[in-house]
């Protein structure tokens, strides 16, 4: 998957606007340096294009679905053709329906919510906590980290061999892992999953901004992503897929939009009747900025062109995965291996590092925003750092004092708005301060690790 | 509640300033005109200095909570900031939480699944959509629409009295209602219901954005409302109140962020400790551009005084009031009747008028947007429309032919955005309409209500 460099002509190298560019940051060891934001792959920033549209729409902002007024109708249409948009992204199929929701945990909480009776839910435990909890009413199967795609296949079906085929099943998969970046053999997945008779749904959080997701080819049923890792960070997700079970359920939430029609009854109770298109599961008004800003980012990556932004992000990984490897204390972590397709998403330890001291001078004394922690993927986190039994960790917490092995790892994730600049300071940064040292030492305030302004080293 | 035109000086006069009120549209009789955006009920326009503050935060986005870098330092700082500011902007208690949602719908829905087990929950027929349907798991006791605000508190009383008053109860009521914007007496509900062992939350959906909404003062257990109602439409709203059901509820969605703690199990399962303050209930990414809007809304209406707001809304409920009385065949909506207090919400049928068509010809001839419809509330509107057994109508769909009784009705709302011109437009637009009838025939095209062109009148 590595391109080299030569092989880019400048349009590939050039990075697609995002806000933010130009943002300085102070730096503890005094003035300020452009922000280098990689922490895409908890929030990407908002690509210019989509600000921009939405900066165009936001005077002509109007109720949907109910109002009279021009303006109403205007935006009832922006909001619907978004669904299309929506649709023709992902290449859904005729039938299939696009629910708006506000992320990708929630589009999972909705399906999940929408399962039928009875259905066994399989995932495996390298899932992050958005795909790997939802299924709180389910009964589920929980499949260990496999160590190549091949396994993985394998593991799915000897488990799904053993259930019910007659009862319904569901298998939910990370297309793009949000901790070693690595994809997942999807095809393959939904292969099994429909040989066993059970159905699979695709959380492409991370792969959606990097790869197409095109549902027919890849012939899942259901796609999830949200808007804040796809460059429209206002509020929404999508959860989009097969009617049938969305149809069959109880509407997500219970409110106007979602009702056709509420009357009372002569007992003193009211009757409801649902929708049973994508409204039963969107009451409320809907955030049509959000979605404005969702169907925006498609069209801009789509007429960016995949080809070109794969191109691209694939040389900033062989950048960041070549200084890496320079650095002998850094760890990778990798379920798959060296040579496995992935993308801008890469997490390490550094040996006789706290990651979160790492992340903190990366922050303070390069203006590099990375993330450290557990990524929200605990149990595959743990998996990969391997030692024994630890006490799991929280969410970016710090968890081992200076000197101390980390138990948490450290992230570094770009995409499509990402210059080369940024990449290149993170190897040089990586490097310096593993052979010299922080120039500052750093202490653990309020859960947040922040230089100590007293002890600089320099 | 009246202001009279001359108590009012200049300033007060003056709108805020909201996005959208220089936009231009098309009338079907020729030409264009500035857009009266009169729809504030289902959504506002944004505050200028809404959308100037989400401008200005825009490229220093970051995710929050879990990210190292600068940007994500500043913007959990903003995102926790914003939550105080929402706490001190209804006046919430010590211990209060203030739980970030999509909106007034999703607020309820969260708290009806935080309802302890066996909890009874009491809500008026007259409630809209979005307080009356969420409590689905509860036995629900509908009250009668009252007609006056006595003859409400009375009737919760009753239904209070007979009920165990050792189980968990909860009323919901809305403060201002969405059909007639007459304002319900929370104050005296609240007493009722603590009285009898009950909680009590208030729908402010209609109420926060034109009236101080003390959470302490009134004595109530939860506040909910939305942004896009308050000026701030980028898909964020809020519950707010006591921790102790949110705390020992179920994670709203079950995801990253929401929890502490994630393990695999020795027996293959897996455990998880979730948090207990909001971020138990706000699981995802958080919508940190919702959020911020919000507080900034919050800051805005504060800071031009709740008290100026009052006083120039009550002014153009006096001219709207004023100018329908003139027309014989307009009737005005109303539970409590014409000395109620009440917002700039107000819902009516013209004789002889469906109501669909009387609003396409508002928006297509004078460009005037209001809603026509059930609104969201359909037990209430057909309370008050009367007429016997109707079949229930649809959110917005014109439901009788031309000539026909309606089964719908007219509501114009407005705010602190609006300029007297709006209303002034909208009062002349009734009394022409009335007098002379449309200039152009209307039909139903798609569920929607549009000019027939090929049928002008003049």
């Amino acid at each position: 998957m590595s391109v080299s460099t030569a092989a880019l002509d400048q349009s590939v190298r050039a990075p697609l606007p995002v806000l933010g560019r130009d943002v300085t940051v102070p730096l503890v060891t005094g003035g300020e340096v452009t922000y280098a934001a990689l922490d895409y792959a908890a929030s990407a920033p908002a690509l210019q294009r989509v600000w921009d549209d939405v900066a165009a729409y936001a005077p002509y902002y109007g109720s949907v679905h109910r109002g009279a007024g021009y303006l109403s109708q205007l935006s009832t249409d922006l909001f619907e053709s978004s669904r299309r948009t929506v649709a023709e992204f992902l290449g859904c199929r005729a039938g299939d329906q696009v629910v708006f929701t506000r992320s990708t945990t929630d589009s999972l909480n909705l399906l999940a919510a929408a399962l039928p009776a009875g259905c066994e839910v399989f995932v495996y435990e390298t899932e992050h906590h958005a795909s790997l909890l939802p299924w709180r009413d389910a009964r589920v199967t929980y499949l260990d980290a496999p160590r190549t795609p091949g396994e993985a296949v394998e593991a799915l079906e000897r488990a799904l061999a053993g259930r019910d085929p007659q009862g319904p099943a569901l298998v939910c998969v990370t297309g793009a892992s949000n901790v070693t970046g690595e994809l997942w053999p999807v095809r393959e997945l939904a292969a099994a999953a429909h040989a066993h008779g059970a159905r699979i749904v695709l959380d492409a959080a991370q792969l959606a901004p990097h790869h197409p997701v095109d549902i027919a080819g890849l012939d899942v049923d259901w796609v999830a992503f949200s808007g804040h890792k796809l460059y429209a960070p206002f509020g929404s997700g999508v959860l989009a897929g097969r009617a049938d079970w969305l149809q069959d359920a109880e509407p997500y939430l219970a409110g106007g939009g979602a009702s056709r029609k509420v009357a009372r009854r002569a007992d003193g109770g009211v009757d409801v009747e649902w929708h049973t298109t994508a409204a039963r599961h969107e009451a409320g008004s809907p955030n049509v900025i959000g979605v404005h800003s969702i169907a925006s980012a498609c069209k801009a990556l789509t007429e960016a062109g995949f080809d070109t932004l794969v191109a691209r992000e694939q040389h900033l990984v062989s950048v960041v995965r070549a200084g890496l490897a320079e650095v002998p204390e850094v760890r990778v972590l990798s379920l798959f291996g060296d040579d496995a397709p992935r993308v801008g998403v890469i997490s390490f330890v550094v040996e006789g590092w706290n990651s979160s001291h790492f992340a903190a001078a990366l922050s303070a004394e390069y203006g590099i925003g990375v993330r450290d922690g557990l990524f929200c993927a605990h149990p595959l986190v743990k998996t990969l750092l391997g030692g024994g039994p630890q006490e799991p960790g929280e969410c970016g917490a710090p968890e081992a004092a200076p000197g101390e092995r980390s138990l948490n790892a450290i992230r570094v994730s770009f995409g499509a708005g990402t210059p080369d600049e940024h990449v290149e300071r993170f190897v040089r940064a990586v490097k310096e301060l593993v052979r010299d040292g922080a120039r500052w030492q750093y202490r653990t305030e309020d859960g947040r690790c922040v230089p100590d302004r007293g002890t600089a080293q320099v």
